[in-house]
């Protein structure tokens, strides 16, 4: 087992990091408050290790409320049913909200104990890739809105993140590359030597070989921990996290939450902040393909829905968080393993981005038709 | 005009007080961050200060939104209505959102300040005497439950709290009386000699007197503000600001939001803490009738609702807030002057709290019937 430990301050916590931390009650129960535990998480993933974590939690007061699963069910009226389980069974300011399941559940329920009573004691269990190596990290939570995603929400912290790597063994195959994205992202913004690592590794940990998926999540967590630690609020340096969401989030919300899976999107939409890097002369075309090629390698689309337009991109991006007194920022590549955030370019770049031929572009780095 | 720090490190915020603040520009312009606003308000509010608020910010990208007035109407759906107004007029996370009106207003567009893309600016601008000495002092913002009041919600500061007492020249006197409740509260839990100084005063409040409004909010919010900065998110002395207020939850839930205001059922809950600090010996039957008298004197009802029994009570309680690991604590009075946050006392004597008769109480301290 690995520990991280998250540097905020009093509302410092630790990350621990292995396989079967599920049956750890040694871990868990020293981050409990009371003894009620409120457990959220969703259908698909309470049969697989509800019970394991419930076990884990011998003598309390647990109550499991599980969840309709998808990021279409990431709304106030899924939210609300947290509410309604927690007040009908009189949960009070002591109880401990666990979030048992991906980044959707993770965001939920992270949200609701920041909301519930004014804010509740709050644990992560992560079981997906990209919710392990992402969205448990960070204290972002929330809930979309028909007019953006993520427009509701707090920073609110865990107590506790225990990322229990054997859960990822029941994974979809589509998810496990979902959350590569993230891990690549990682090399691309911050740790070229990672990006190296993740060329000689990326078969291995797409066939699950745990040395290596505890070596990539220890390495990403690491990533964002320090980015987090130095810039909580995303006031500056930790929105070059957001490196392919501006646009990831534009196909998220054009084709309706849940038909591109988030990391499937940020795929895509690092495709495109490369390309836009490569036209501002920051990166070569040699190094944009290399990181096309990971991309793809990790089973990742790299060509933005066919059905989208230039004008739908921008219609999305204008309501993005980042947009500030009405300019787009965009988080860019200085160079491979480095990125910055700005809104001095030319608007004409940003519509070549927009309007260049994708499937051209993975052609040029050598990607075959069928794989992308 | 009068200016008190409240003292939370980083998020220390003024509190300015004094006769027509709303034309003072120089005193809000400072604390706005970029060039968007959006000032939440009612119908009732609107009308009478939105066009003078408004003026004070020439220049700005200002957008009213107005809610309709009343605390039945503090709830997901109004708040909805402030998350759509801001998205689709594309506010960024530079807006500052200004609440103008009372207690209600103030929650629900601190609490949307609170969330709107994970938080924003947020400032104060009450025009009722409770929301002027409570509720817009120590950023407590949220919305009621069907379950229970304020059951949802979030703790955000203000960069700013600007109180203008001409405001209170339009209130009902009804509304007036239930501010005095909390103005009164102070006095009873940590203030003696301003207790001495109401009943000297109390008449002079109630017909607007300016000089004695003034000094009545600035010594509430000095003493708020004092608890507030001792104790940010209410693990400790800040729960004795909610004298009265079990009781007086129990009784707004009941009656339904809306049909007592909040300070009338804190009035009457006032009088059975009174009485329930008296059995268990903690003051004299005198004492509890010097601040009965007072109460009554302030226009507030010193008995609790004729439909309501001892069990209509319990339940309510049960899922307050201050129930912790089951064991319902309470403020009590020490002395008068002195408050203390107990669960030790006997149950039976909480039971003959809620079985007394207030009427016969009432009358004991020399209220005369037409008055209760």
């Amino acid at each position: 087992m690995q520990t991280l430990q998250v540097d905020l301050g009093e509302r410092s916590y630790p990350i621990h990091i292995g396989a079967n931390l599920l049956d750890r009650p040694d871990l868990l129960v020293p981050h409990l408050v009371g003894r009620q535990v409120a457990i959220v998480t969703n259908e698909t993933v309470a049969p697989l290790y509800l019970d394991r974590l419930h076990r884990s939690l011998e003598g309390r007061q647990v109550q499991p409320i599980v969840l309709p699963d998808g990021e279409s069910f990431k709304n106030w009226e899924t939210l609300q049913s947290i509410f309604d389980a927690m007040l009908s069974n009189r949960h009070d300011r002591k109880t401990t909200v666990i979030a048992l399941g991906g980044g959707v559940v993770g965001d939920m329920a992270g949200f609701a104990a920041a909301c519930y009573q004014r804010g509740v004691n709050f644990v992560q269990v992560p079981t997906t890739l990209l919710s392990q190596v992402d969205s448990s990290v960070g204290g972002k939570t929330g809930i979309n809105h028909p007019l953006g995603k993520n427009m509701v929400g707090a920073f609110y912290q865990p107590s506790l993140v225990l990322i229990d790597t054997s859960t990822l063994k029941t994974l979809p195959r589509r998810e496990l590359s979902a959350g590569l994205a993230e891990v690549i992202k990682y090399g691309l913004i911050c740790d070229e030597p990672f990006l190296a690592w993740l060329e000689d590794n990326v078969e291995a940990l797409l066939a699950l070989d745990d040395a290596s998926l505890t070596y990539a999540i220890e390495r990403s967590c690491a990533a964002k921990a320090k980015v987090v630690g130095a810039d909580e609020r995303e006031t500056g340096i930790r929105a070059t996290l957001n490196l392919g969401h501006t646009f990831g989030h534009a196909i998220e919300t054009h084709m309706g939450y849940g038909v591109w899976l988030h990391g499937e999107a940020v795929g895509a939409g690092m495709v495109m902040a490369l390309e836009m890097s490569r036209l501002l002369g920051a990166i070569s075309t040699a190094q944009r393909d290399r990181a096309i090629r990971l991309i793809a390698r990790g089973g990742l689309p790299v060509v933005p829905p066919e059905a989208m337009t230039p004008d739908d991109f921008l219609a999305h991006m204008a309501v993005d968080k980042k947009v500030l007194d009405g300019r787009l920022r965009l988080v860019l590549l200085k160079t491979l393993g480095e990125a910055i955030v700005t809104d001095e370019y030319p608007k004409a770049l940003l519509e070549a981005t927009l309007t260049a031929n994708y499937h051209d572009i993975a052609e040029e780095a050598g990607i075959n038709r069928e794989s992308k």
